[in-house]
């Protein structure tokens, strides 16, 4: 196999040199009746542990497939250590947030309610759907995590201790993002809040600013919707203190 | 009127003091019957040359409203001088891209056909109606720009010869786009490239590298989709090198 087979799977079997791995029926009917794969063809697996590996088809039927990985191709590493928390939203725009979320390298997204928020439910399954498949196709090596929706006053309560917040909003002494992120040290654990299109109330508003380790980010004098918040937030700082320093993948 | 009316509209009409304007039969239907609004009901308007203004609804019917222009609430500005140049793509992920391209102040869209472009065509009235709708609520006072596919070949033909040329590829000395914005001098024209997710052809990256004043930059280790791409390289030069300096509109 000359070069990396361009059809990924995200996998929970563990990977390993002379491993036998079966393919769920979904994984099996994709690459069989939509991209029809015989045996012999190769996939590229990853299970966001054991790195990532070639596998080459031994058997494929009606809801099955047999695959014995090959090659390691890729050591495992993670996306950097950044948290999108945000404020639920309507169904397609939630979709858009958390596919571009996992492309920009989000490590957790965390719905989190505030007292403006209008969407309350989030459909766990459907996520996971999307955020895997977007993994797949962005070449990471790992999945974010899915938290299930908790209200604000909860979400900050857990935060851990020391781990920077940085609060997306339209108030107070907020300064650019650019700034506040170049203060930031690279690569340190960081939470990025995007609240809702209405905006935090005083309540919430007071809540953050009574936490140490709290900055607070504008992001330009447009008003942004809250999917383009929190993806412009994740930009700018995988941009300046995430991993965009590196090279993309070799690419033929 | 104590505060800034709700609900903007972009509209042709000159706008200035006493003027009276009438609305478009879809602007007033929306008034009329989404919001329900009745005479004497203040709008925001803006037609991307007076500025911004309220305005008194004076008289509203079933397709028609006439409104009286009131006060000058903001002067008028454009966004940045940032165009984006983008390798078409399917319908609703061009509208998200078009959609937050304006959220996110970039002045000029143009749609470039590549060669490993899947979709060539464009369809203007639909893409104009969501920058209008986009331009609205996300408070800029302008329009982006809206322009016709065009070829590669012929797009950087056309190219103004002063203009920096941002080019968002995976090849060659590509460097991170953070580092390649930050050597642009602040709010200097400038116009970002997406290329088609098949990439763009040795004939292509012969074309951009034979430029002067083009640069190359990267988007980070993952594989970006390309209204990902279009969105994070507009979102980070807005962010070191645009208008995010700025403060957010006062809100209440």
């Amino acid at each position: 196999m000359s070069e990396k087979p361009a059809t990924r799977l995200f996998v929970e079997s563990d990977l390993a040199e002379g491993a036998v791995v079966g393919l769920s029926p979904d994984h099996a009917h994709f690459l069989r009746s939509v991209l029809r794969l015989e045996p012999g063809r190769w996939v590229t697996l990853f299970n966001g542990r054991d790195g990532e590996w070639s596998a080459r088809i031994d058997g494929i039927g009606k809801g099955w497939a047999s695959l014995a990985v090959g090659d390691h191709l890729r050591t495992q590493t993670s996306c950097p250590d950044v948290w999108l928390y945000f404020a639920p939203i309507k169904r397609a725009r939630l979709d858009f947030l958390v596919q571009k979320a996992t492309e920009l390298g989000v490590r957790r997204i965390q719905p989190v309610v505030t007292q403006r928020t209008i969407v309350e439910r989030v459909k766990g399954d459907r996520l996971s759907a999307n955020v895997t498949e977007a993994a797949e196709q962005c070449e990471r090596l790992d999945l974010p995590e899915i938290c299930e929706p908790v209200r604000l006053d909860r979400a900050l309560a857990d935060h851990p201790e020391g781990r920077t917040l940085v609060a997306c909003v339209e108030f107070g002494d907020a300064r650019p993002i650019a700034e506040v992120v170049s203060e930031l040290p690279p690569g340190a654990p960081v939470t990025l809040l995007v609240g809702p299109e209405g905006g935090f109330t005083p309540e919430e508003r007071a809540l953050l600013e009574n936490r140490t380790n709290a900055r607070f980010a504008g992001l330009g004098p447009r008003i942004l919707r809250a999917e383009t918040a929190g993806l412009a937030a994740l930009t700018v700082w995988q941009a300046l203190a995430g991993d965009w320093a590196e090279s993309p993948p070799k690419r033929a």
